[in-house]
């Protein structure tokens, strides 16, 4: 007992390792800096996870999973990398949920391009990790040409890219409508006046959203619905040898996930606010109103029932 | 803390950015409308995410998915259906829940009419942002022109047609059987005196429930199971060009999913009141009793063991 | 409030909409023939959507899922089998868990052969709903010819059949291994001294548990692990139209899944027993011994400490 | 109430079942021979489920299931290890588990050799069992012709081997890095001070995230990142048939696999350790600095305010 108050002093467990000094000589407690490390991190997390499940599906031929397992992965993804950032950095690592906090008073908008850099770095450095990992699955895939498009594309691996049929318009309201879905539940599953997630279960509600939106809303263009998820990775293929055609693919699709979540994002959250959040009891009026509340909520009714017994 | 606090007093997270008055003037305190709003926008919601799956499997040719994946993809749905309407509205989403929430005296009949009509009016909204968001998609799959059967029918993305094998008695029967399972199931799973869904896991619970009827109740007739949820997207067909075949089609197969979730639902719920909920213990003798329960339930008796071993 | 606390008083809450003296005639108050009625409804719903999950896949051709959607089906099933028969019969579901709990002292045996009863009641009469919902779905997947075995074989949807190069020595084997290792999970889930699932989701774990068997235990012989699950309807399948071949396929295969699992079953528990839960500190030692054991456990470490710093 | 609390003094629930003494003589008090069962238990619980999975794969030949369910057996498989080992011995079931818990202080070096002992032990007999349980199958399958590679190879249902087109250096930073991102994000599981899984929720956590390893790290050489676990099955495979092979295929990979997870181990929980954990704030200013956090974690700010709510 005496050596866990001991360390806890420190606020670290690891001070039996190294001597105490060094350890708070490495700590950082500018809160920014924090901020930045966790936000990369779980970014890079994310992202090792994500691009690496479509990095085994697109080169295993069919053998390593296909797309259900692309959705499984990158929502089981975001939902490490929730954990992973949680409660330092909040763990957007998606640019338009940064922008949709600032727009709605959740973050300081000085935080904004701090978020962005990290999230864009994040990216980018999982781009480089899986290019390292799957370099040989990627060559042996594509015999070393790497194309953009046609039957052995692989720049789909890190970016993402239009299907042939679908017009611009079709695209811009895809990213528009995915990243307005994807903030509306998240407002939905962090309201706790409505029915949010279990209280330690947001990194898989979170995760179980994404796996949704791959399900249901990506099969036009690969629902990035996150501008620094998107660019980074582009960026890197651009530079690891996909060359321009990486931007001038699907008549310049690349500009389209970049600005079409912010719009949807802020979009999403106010539907959510004018729909639903807005519009709750004040606090003062709900205790005397809940006896009214459970006639239309059958699972609430019952669950208030219980509490009244349990008091 | 203080900031905090006055943010509280006016229920509204939002205080900083708009004027108090504007926010206040915008809320709506009159319980229907709010009910109607958060019914309206889950049912949304859920029907976005559940036709955008079929949507997507459909046209996507065996690429996006297939079978399972609208079954969770629907489950999923549910779920955040419950998160967004959750405690606001109780987020039936299903014309047969509220039905037999009504008639087991946990709904007011005079609020049926108002769920009816914002379940209705979510379903059909959804089809049609489904319709646009896929629209080239469907088009290219099959070359636009809008069938309802064949090789080539699309009309299945959006209400439920049965297999043709199927006769009007099977088809009734599956409807009945489908919507008994989910409401003496969703009884079950807010029974606070017997085994309920964990508090907070609801919404889970209940898209665990509905990805579980899809996978074994599914293949006769796509588990509609739902009157408003086929309706609206049916109409929405009948109006977007695949014409009166979507009433047709079937030997007029539309009004089973109509009528028959009404009876099963009530059907299903009584099952379970009959065989489980009317005879739990009297509460009085609860206490006294539970020295006994234990022996007949194996994972039960560790937790009470554990809960006096805490006390 | 107050008519909360009144509803309360009655234990019931239909009690506005029949009359008191009605319920109260209705109420079972004898314990056996609630945990008869409770384990007969549970087991129903399990088989209902269990043997649904097989018929679709069966019948459907591959169009209605494969093998790994029977698993999830069937794994849900259970977790909705114990949510409705939850803290009432405990759900066993299962005469091996029955057999298992009486032999460790966490059943009476007196309540074991109405435990059977219930189980085979509610598997047999899944079995003959299953068989009326996908009546036209059989017919016309094998053209009306009810085969054991062969290309259109449809028996399997109701029984377990052994696959063809599987001797009736592994076959053995088999499902004593599958229900040794099915008890002896359940003894650790519900283990509240070790790592127990979350109070509250048991139904969830046990599903998973299940689903588990399933992936990687049931290409042998279907992994009744069950005797009950696989009597009930192999008897029905007898008089519905498969035949004494029912009884005669695979060598006589059926007392396999009749007599095995009760071997594996005490079996399992057992080396749970003598690896773990036997071996726990006594509870007066715990708390003193409690500032060793962090230390071979990182998780663990983390929660105590986490309680400590809460404290 | 009273037979309850007899019960608990002997700390045994099977205690009216053999003799106070029996049991009292069975018991085994020495922490490290507890210790041993337990994680020879839980490894073998995880091994005997996670190698089924793929021989049911691999010997079924696309009908029981595929790469998909291999990731989710293996995931759930280790779910159910963490539930058998639990607070006993930590359920590392992985030797790199352990030595990074050595090394960050969280397990003396001490009981290290105990635990890959253990380990290795499980695997081993895991191995076995499941050569017994699925001989027939393996033998239907490759005729009885036991080889490594080709296309018939049955050696990798029991260790790993890498992909032909995987260089040895990609191979390596294969296990480096899926062991890196296993430690990093298992260290943020458990993180109280950040995100942690939900308490109780651990073995699923643990269960997810093997899961999405599996299905973004797994296709270049079968995500071993576990020495004990690929060591034991593959000494097993050399002594019951496949011969020197096992050591020699893949260029002699069997020594990656052994190598590379404890480099990985320890950097990736370094890494967790330098970008998040290190820099947590001390508890004392914990809660003066609480007010600011919430402004860049949107989930968290409202979980605060609910919390101020409740108070």
């Amino acid at each position: 007992m005496k050596q866990e108050v001991s360390i806890m002093e420190d606020g670290s467990r690891i001070q039996g390792h190294m001597a105490p000094t060094v350890v708070s000589r490495l700590k950082i407690k500018n809160e920014c800096i924090r901020v930045v490390l966790a936000e990369t991190l779980c970014t890079f997390i994310m992202m090792v996870f994500g691009l690496g499940t479509v990095a085994q599906v697109v080169t295993g031929n069919g053998v390593f999973g296909g797309y259900f397992s692309i959705n499984v992965g990158f929502g089981l993804s975001v939902a490490m990398g929730v954990h992973v950032g949680g409660k330092v950095s909040g763990a957007h690592m998606n640019a338009a949920v940064s922008f949709t906090m600032c727009v709605f008073g959740r973050l300081r908008w000085k935080m904004f391009p701090l978020y962005v850099f990290a999230q864009f770095l994040g990216s980018f450095l999982a781009a480089g990790t899986i290019f390292l990992l799957y370099y040989d699955a990627i060559h042996h895939y594509c015999g070393g040409n790497f194309t953009v498009s046609g039957p052995k594309a692989t720049a789909g691996i890190f970016a993402t890219y239009p299907a042939p049929y679908i017009s611009i318009y079709t695209g811009f309201f895809d990213q528009v409508l995915g990243t307005a879905m994807l903030l509306l539940c998240l407002m939905a599953l962090a309201d706790q006046r409505n029915q949010p997630v279990l209280p330690g279960g947001e990194p898989v509600g979170v995760g179980l959203l994404v796996l949704l939106i791959g399900v249901s809303l990506g099969s036009n263009s690969g629902y990035a619905i996150n501008p620094t998820r998107d660019l980074g990775p582009r960026v890197f293929t651009l530079m690891a040898g996909w060359g321009m055609e990486v931007f001038r693919a699907g008549n310049g699709w690349w500009w389209v996930p970049l600005v079409a979540p912010f719009i949807g994002g802020v979009t999403g959250a106010l539907i959510y606010e004018a729909f639903v959040e807005l519009h709750h009891p004040d606090l003062k009026s709900t205790k005397t109103q809940s006896a009214e509340d459970p006639e239309c909520v059958p699972l609430e009714k019952c669950k208030n029932s219980s509490t009244e017994m349990s008091v």
